[in-house]
């Protein structure tokens, strides 16, 4: 079954960051905020993330969690936002 | 009833930054990634950092997240720790 599942990952190397955020998007998952992604993923698939992930990341410093949330607790969601200045995403694609 | 809340954060100005951190604190918050706290939260509690974080931010660019996670979720979470170098936060604390 899948569920909303949210990535969220603090990478000081730009090159590990871009690969992690480009592993979260071939499965399909959204980018959220700069360093946070979200989409459905079933038990199998983030098992998968999560191995790709820590082959991309190995021993460089980081960390990263991977979230399920229940469609109950998404209900319960409160965001504030205020926008973004275009291009403020950028600094992930290097 | 509390349950663990994560609450996520993209701020642009720094000062609005540092006292959503500090907010976060207040309300019995840890810090678990840069922009990242988690903590257990009630409802009423939640509404209450919703509230206070809609002020400290009022019309400043920025995007924040306070999504509650149930106990059987938060037993789902897969982390990545490869450590910190020390002090690597404290961007945050202006």
């Amino acid at each position: 079954m899948e569920i909303t599942t949210i990535v969220i990952y603090d990478i000081e190397d730009d090159k590990v960051r871009y690969r992690i955020s480009e592993a979260c998007k071939d499965y399909g998952l959204a980018r959220i905020q700069y360093s946070a992604f979200s989409g459905q993923l079933n038990r199998n698939k983030r098992e998968e993330l999560y191995l790709k992930i820590s082959k991309i990341i190995k021993n460089k410093t980081g960390k990263i969690i991977i979230q399920p949330v229940c469609e109950k607790d998404v209900k319960e969601q409160k965001m504030i936002d205020n926008g973004k200045q275009e291009g403020s995403f950028s600094g992930d694609e290097k």
